[in-house]
Order: structure tokens, then C-alpha cells, then sequence
């Protein structure tokens, strides 16, 4: 039996749920994997708040260099967040050769092509299961399990957070505003929520699920980002009443030599794989030849599940220890998968379109000429009796470029017909 | 780049589908991973039928030991089924030290303890991806994704053959019999169906995912199994009208120091994440501490999901001959994770209990009568006006006692108001 030494920088919600869970459940993980993980060292700023677990203070240290360049530490977990001392951590990890485990999307969408070549450079394992859909091992699938598939298709809610706001504004009929209150309150969303709702967060493990299907770190640049701020609680029912739940997706498509990554609200089947999922729950929907449509669901955030997925990769990087096969699944590998990413102007889609129209004779074919000019087929209309001054008028439409699709708004609006800015979602019909 | 030798023995639906997944698919595996598997032998009886994959014929044989005894074959594909050649097969090429690769769910059910103990003697791996739900990486997610917690409760749909038909049942309101007739006609279900419409199928993959959580290789003697022979349509109707719908189900829960494991057709609530998985494919919900519930989702079998799995398992093999890091996860490491499994008449559950009882003064009392005596609970009673002689009574429990249940409904036929033989069906509420 080896034992593994495991020293963990960022003792929060997380590192003391990775704690835990070593403490809880190392005997069971030694029986199963013939190598024990043992919390060496825990470096954090704040090293005399009571975590509720049960932690020789000994191993408690205010100085990160006593995890990330020790002698006795074989694999260093980055728990800290954020994109500046995190990123300081682990390049000083890789540096003394150690390898790293991290939770951290956002560095690794930012700074993912650095943070590997210090990897390579130094031959030291990074794993980072935890920074993509909490506890559901999506990496470990896409690398490992898929590694045979050409990917066609993934399609995630990835942001627990906006899930849970939009779930609890569909079964409650409450709007936005209150909604996001209220979770803030609850702590199911940050202040500021930004992030969160303006779809930073989901891009962040958008760009890292598309960079491995297609084996160029995207970074984020190239991402078409659009959040849920806003988004109002009318056209989640109008949606409903047409079949559709509305979701905040990571949508990413091969598209002949290219690919897509936009990450957006998004209109989906009830009845739909991705329909299903609630509250603060993720799911990831990966379509590839030759094994088909495959979903992963489970919960995509929390103290817990991030632990489980975090130590999920403490024990790969034991058995890489333990067999010297460190880099047996390098942290990334590039790899001609596509061309590039498709601009969002030319992402062909269907669309929502809600206007707000004044009573007046010709109305519908004035719109219907401007959509028509701009190569825009209208798949269905829905108009209730106008009583009052003006209504709302919901189009979907069929497939349509979106470069046309921003435009022809505008020029509706120029009509004079319309009372309010048009609502554009998006629509994915998926299985 | 390190070429991998795969032979493959057994060129039928599944090996076709391999070679054609390893053939399509071989230099994005190559990019991914620095290691490009070869298909280098093919052995079947019928060398000579064509599988519509561009197989260069000097590749074929019809000896298998041109496969498991070679010195140009790194890694052994057994694709025969049954579990009687193919055993052979794979205690050869582990005998000649080779590692092998096997999605024969039923030889591992019977004969796992056999092989590991072969697979240890040589030092070489077996791996098993494709013997439990075809597509799904849930194996992999087991041992590897989740190996960081203790595994509370397994519940899966398991045979894509019964869930089409319980489908079809369901949405076109037919007959078992008439559904199977039509699946086997199509293709979807064997001749004879025996082993999937009797749960044996699904009790292979059950005693396969329920081992590795617990860590003893159970076999199938200690699993209850029950298929859908006969289910009625009516009982299908019913379920429906009271909020559920009926799964065959693999039902692996952790029970104090014990386990049980189950596989029986189950009633499980309109909205639970298993009730939305529809023909053909599998799903597996797994709940575990600290991770949570997660659920795993897609195509159950078929050529190319089964192909996924396969070629995932190549290339885990062909990662540990590159890096020397064979049995890095090994085919079975026993744990002490469990007690034993628990007899069925100790389970504790809920029942859907169907009665079609006689148009008589006091009937409701004397059934409920002999229910108490019983120590079963009724949480609700449906009866519909009696018009003629006989009516269905179904009577929904709260948690009881197997053999308590299996007692009850013979005294209760005992009392002469019942006029046929009572039905009884498992609840699972799950979320």
C-alpha cells in the first residue's frame, strides 16, 4: 500500500468538503485503488475558523510554499479560485514537479494553454475533473470513456445557479429580479451574481468540454456568451405554451470543417433529454459517432460533489505516482479536430422572435415581409385577440442565419409597428 | 506514437462494429492519445460473410489461437458471447499473458472470480466497459469517476429490449405479447427472448456494477430476479393513472451492513429521472456519498454504442502496455464493502398489490383485515363502482416486508373475494 501526500491550498466550502471525504472515506478508497491518500499539508490565509472537520492542526499553514515546493507533498490541490494566486500556485506546483488538481474553470479557460505547457515542461500530471459539472465525471468521459468518438454534438446546462433561477421562475411564475433575491439570500447565488447569470461561468466550462472534443484550447475569445439578466418571466410561459422550457445552454456543434460555441438561453422540447433537469443539477448531452446520444446529470456544484471530483483526480494522480505513468492522459493534448470556430453571425438556428404590435390593419404581413426579405421562413404564429393598444406577436421560425436574424429586428423595429425592443431566443431541438 | 496489436475474436455485429469504429475513427484516437490501435487479426468461424467494413482478407482467420496465443497481438477482443468458448478464449490469452478486452456480461456475472483470479496470475488487464450498458462509460465511472464514494444505491434500466417493449406497451396501449412479436419481427428482440424478458440480462449487469461498489463478486446466485413475462397491460395503465410508470429495474441498495439486489418491474413516479428513459436506451442512477445522485444515460447496446465501449477499453489497455502501468485499475480489487446481500424476504419496499375482487358486502374490510395482520400498511386504496361481478382493487403500501407481502396475497385468495390470482409490483420512489 502507498500512501499518497496530499497538500491542499484553499481550505472554503470545498477544501474542507475534500478533507472530509479523504478522512470519511480514505480506508474505502485504499481498499479499492492499493494506495491511500493522506492530507499532509492545508495552506489557507485563514487557518482558525472551525471548517466542521476534523483536522490536525498541525497540517494547518498560512504559507502556500509549504504545500506547493515540499519535499514530503506528492500532488498539490488548488482550491483557492480566482485567476491570479491560483495561477501563481500551480505554475510554481509544476515547477517543483509536482503534479496538480484543480477546480478552477475560469483559470484554466483563461490561462489553459500556459498552465499545460508548464505541465509539459515539468512531465507533471494536472487534473481537473471539478472545473466542469461538479460532481459528474464529465472530463473522465470525454477523454477516457468517448475517446473513441468523433464528437458531434455537446449540449450542457452547466451553471446550477441560473438552472435553479430559471427552474424556480417557470414553476413559481415568479420574475427574475425576485427570484435571483431571493437565492442570493438562500446562498444559491453569489453578490454580485455575474458570473453566474451573465453566462461566464457556463462559457468557462463551455470552452474546456469543446477544447477537449475538438483538441484546440479555445480559450474564450472565440465564445459567443449571452446570460440569463433579464430574461422574462412572459416568455418562459409563452414558451411553455408552445412545447418549449427555456434553458441556459452550452451549445457546441460540429458544423462541416468547424465548429460552434455559443453559450445563450435557449428554447428546448419538453419531453427533451435536458427538459428534465431541475434546480441546481447539471447535465451534459454529448452526441458522437459511433456511440450515439449519451447524458451525464448529477449535481454540478456544492461542497460534496466538487469533493467527490476532486478526489476522483487525487487518486488518478496517486496511480500515476504509484506506476510512473504520469501524463498516461496528458492534462491536454492537441489534436486536429476542427478548422476553427464558427462566427456567431454566420450559426444557422431557429428562433424565438416575440414582438409587442400595435392594432393595426397589415401589421402581420408588414413583419412578415421584413422576415421574408431577410431569408427568414416562419415556422409557426401565435397571436391571441388584440384588445388593448398592442399585443405580444410570437413567431418561431426555421432554420435562419444569425447575422439575418439580429437584423431583421431592427428593421421591424424602424416599421413603427411594434411598441418594445423584439425578444430573440434561440431554439435547439434536441432529443 | 506507439501501435497497439488488437486482435479480435468473434466478427460479428459487435466486432464488425470495432473494426469499423478503429478503422473510421483510428487517427483522431491516435492524435488523442499518442498510441494507434491496429487491427491486426480477426478470427471467426465464417471468414467468409461480408460486415460492410473494408477488412483486408489476410487479416482473417479462422483459428482463435492465431489471435490469443500470437506474438504480434497485443491485446485480445473477445466478441464470441456465451460462456463457453469464449472462456476458453480469454483463459488462453491470459495464460500467454495477454490482456484482454470482453463485453460478455454473462460470462462475467458466472465466471468473473475465474477470470480476475487468471487475470492476477498474469499480471494482465481485463477490461469490461461494454459488458453494462453498452454505450455509457459507467464502468469507468464506477471504479474511476466515483471511486471516492461509499456507493449507497444503485437503480438502472439495464436492457434496452424490455424498456422498448414496456415503452411500446405503454404508449400504444398493447399487449406484452403483441409488442414482443412485433420487436422480435424488427430485430429488437432475440429468439428465443428468454434471457432479456426474464431480467437474467439485466441480473448480469446488476451483479457486475453491484460488485464493484461492494467489492465482493457477487455472482447471480444471491440476486432476485423477476422479468416482464406476462406483465399485463392493465397493470401498465393502472401504475399510470396513479402517477407511475413500470421499469424493469436493477435495484442495488446499500442496507445497514448489507445489500440488496434486486431485479424485478418496477413502479417508479411520473418525473423521476428513470422514468424519462425511453425505448431502446439504458440508464444508471447512482447515488453516493459525498457525490450525490448522478445518473448516466444513453444507448444500452447496438453495434456501435457496444463499439464505443470497446474501443475506450483498447485504448486503456494499449495506455498501460505504452506506460508499463498495466493493472493501474485492475479487472476486480475485493473490498470489504458490504456484509452480504440481503435474502429477498427481508427486503423492505413498497407494493402496488392488484386485487379483482367479488361485488360482496365487507370485501375492503376483510382484505385490509388480513393486510394488517400482516403488518403491511395501505397508504392508498383505487376502486372503482363495481357493475359487474368483479372489479380491480389496486392497493398502494407503505414500506413492508417481502415475505409478509408474498404471505398476504395467499390468505387473501384464501377468503374467496378475489376471483383471480393477485398481482404484485414493486414501488421505487425515487427522485
Amino acid at each position: 500500500m502507498r500512501d499518497i501526500r496530499v497538500g491542499i491550498i484553499g481550505f472554503g466550502t470545498v477544501g474542507a468538503g475534500v478533507v472530509d471525504c479523504l478522512l470519511t472515506n480514505g480506508e474505502l478508497i485504499a481498499n479499492r485503488t492499493d494506495m491511500r491518500p493522506v492530507v499532509t499539508r492545508i495552506a489557507d490565509m485563514d487557518i482558525t475558523t472551525d471548517r466542521g472537520v476534523a483536522v490536525d492542526p498541525t497540517l494547518l499553514t498560512t504559507d502556500a510554499d509549504a504545500v506547493v515546493g515540499a519535499d514530503d507533498i506528492d500532488v498539490v490541490v488548488e482550491l483557492v479560485g480566482g485567476t491570479t494566486t491560483a495561477k501563481t500556485f500551480i505554475l510554481r506546483a509544476l515547477a517543483n514537479g509536482k503534479p496538480v488538481v484543480t477546480a478552477n474553470k475560469a483559470l484554466l479557460a483563461d490561462c489553459g494553454d500556459e498552465i499545460f505547457a508548464a505541465a509539459e515542461v515539468s512531465s507533471a500530471d494536472v487534473y481537473y475533473e471539478a472545473s466542469v459539472a461538479g460532481g459528474i465525471p464529465i472530463i473522465k468521459a470525454m477523454r477516457e470513456g468517448l475517446v473513441g468518438n468523433r464528437i458531434t454534438e455537446i449540449v450542457g446546462i452547466l451553471n446550477g445557479t441560473c438552472n435553479y433561477i430559471l427552474t424556480r421562475m417557470e414553476q413559481e411564475s415568479t420574475s427574475f429580479d425576485e427570484v435571483l433575491g431571493q437565492a442570493q439570500a438562500a446562498g444559491y447565488a453569489e453578490t454580485p451574481p455575474d458570473l453566474d447569470i451573465d453566462g461566464i461561468d457556463t462559457a468557462h466550462k463551455a470552452t474546456i468540454l469543446a477544447s477537449l472534443a475538438y483538441g484546440e484550447w479555445f480559450g474564450m475569445e472565440p465564445l459567443y456568451v449571452e446570460g440569463i439578466r433579464g430574461l422574462a418571466l412572459r416568455d418562459i410561459q409563452y414558451a411553455a405554451n408552445l412545447g418549449y422550457r427555456v434553458k441556459l445552454l452550452a451549445v457546441i456543434k460540429q458544423c462541416g470543417a468547424d465548429v460552434q460555441i455559443r453559450v445563450h438561453p435557449t428554447l428546448i422540447p419538453h419531453g427533451s433529454s435536458l427538459s428534465h433537469v431541475h434546480g441546481v443539477n447539471n447535465a451534459v448531452w454529448v452526441q458522437g459517432t459511433p456511440v450515439g446520444g449519451t447524458m451525464y446529470y448529477g449535481p454540478g456544484a456544492g461542497r460534496d460533489a466538487t469533493a467527490s471530483a476532486v478526489v476522483a483526480d487525487i487518486v488518478d494522480v496517486g496511480l500515476n505516482l504509484k506506476f510512473g505513468s504520469h501524463r498516461r492522459v496528458p492534462a491536454f493534448r492537441a489534436h486536429q479536430g476542427c478548422a476553427g470556430v464558427v462566427p456567431m453571425a454566420d450559426v444557422e438556428t431557429r428562433y424565438y422572435l416575440r414582438l409587442q404590435v400595435r392594432n393595426r390593419a397589415g401589421v402581420l404581413a408588414q413583419i412578415a415581409g421584413v422576415l421574408g426579405e431577410s431569408s427568414i421562413s416562419i415556422a409557426s404564429v401565435h397571436q391571441q385577440e388584440i384588445h388593448g393598444e398592442t399585443a405580444p406577436l410570437v413567431i418561431l421560425t426555421y432554420e435562419a442565419r444569425e447575422a439575418n436574424m439580429q437584423h431583421a429586428p431592427v428593421e421591424i423595429r424602424e416599421l413603427q409597428v411594434v411598441s418594445e425592443d423584439p425578444v430573440l431566443i434561440r431554439i435547439e431541438d434536441m432529443p
